[in-house]
């Protein structure tokens, strides 16, 4: 465990960032809804004045690989949300680690170095979301604390996808509402 | 209808939103979960190089108020948030129109600012969360083309309180992840 470093991603990131992006949507078995680059992540989380987002990586040091896999093998990507009843709130969009080095308090770092983060930031609170069918993902949430809002008070999420948006935004009926 | 106007909301007008988002927490039932003040969406939303969030009020204009009730009767607020999988994208965190001024299509007009919004700013989708016994908002949403994920796809939301980071922040054990 010692050989593994929780730090800040940089730019050079990328590739394995995305990499490990399309790995957790093979998992979640929704792999055909990647359209991101490693270049959007780069213009998007390191060349805006406001980045869209914070992402933190695991990386194994040199004295750490053995059989020549990636040095890289987990990430936490996250950004502010804003609550309107507790102000500003960090959402964890991915906490990821490669299958083949679970087991080792990677996730546990990546997390705890997530919630220094909310703490450092003034947040309210840090949520996140999870696949029902996703038990261990579910579990380590829970065993840490976690509260699950959709069954506590009934929470349900909505998307309107561009075709939707552009039908809505071209002309609102006088129906109700 | 025409009396009404949909516009960016401006400093002056906190007290107004705050005031609405009140009235919004009582009607989903969770009054007391609400901390923010006028004099913190001031300073989160218009006071900061990056603010938290983009915020539409609706507001009618003299001809169009009778009975001294206030102008300003409805708001939507979103922020941006970001999809490893799509990129950048908008979440509104609340559309409300007062219940004495339902039925004559303000938030249909809120909605469609938001899509417009949305597309403006080069968003992939729009996301939001209503709670389940909440029919009309799903209605309203479903009629416009939303698509239910946590139904679909089966996402659930979990969140982490202040304590509970703490403790996470604090000491990972050495378990699973």
């Amino acid at each position: 465990m010692a050989a593994v470093k929780i730090r800040p991603a940089q730019p050079e990131d990328c590739e394995d960032i995305m990499r490990m992006i399309k790995e957790l949507a093979e998992y979640e078995k929704l792999p055909e809804q990647v359209k991101n680059t490693a270049e959007g992540l780069r213009r998007d989380g390191f060349e805006q004045s406001s980045p869209f987002f914070k992402c933190l990586v695991a990386e194994f040091g040199d004295e750490g690989r053995r059989g020549g896999g990636p040095a890289v093998v987990g990430y936490a990507l996250s950004y502010f949300t804003y609550s309107t009843w507790k102000g500003r709130a960090l959402y964890l969009e991915d906490l990821y680690v490669m299958p083949e080095h679970r087991g080792k308090g990677i996730g546990s770092r990546l997390l705890a170095a997530v919630a220094e983060l909310s703490a450092s930031l003034g947040c309210s609170h840090l949520q996140l979301a999870v696949l029902d069918w996703n038990s261990p993902a579910i579990a380590f949430y829970l065993s840490r604390g976690a509260r699950d809002l959709s069954q506590e008070e009934g929470w349900r999420i909505f998307r309107f996808l561009p075709d939707d948006l552009k039908r809505v935004a071209s002309g609102p009926d006088t129906s109700d509402g």
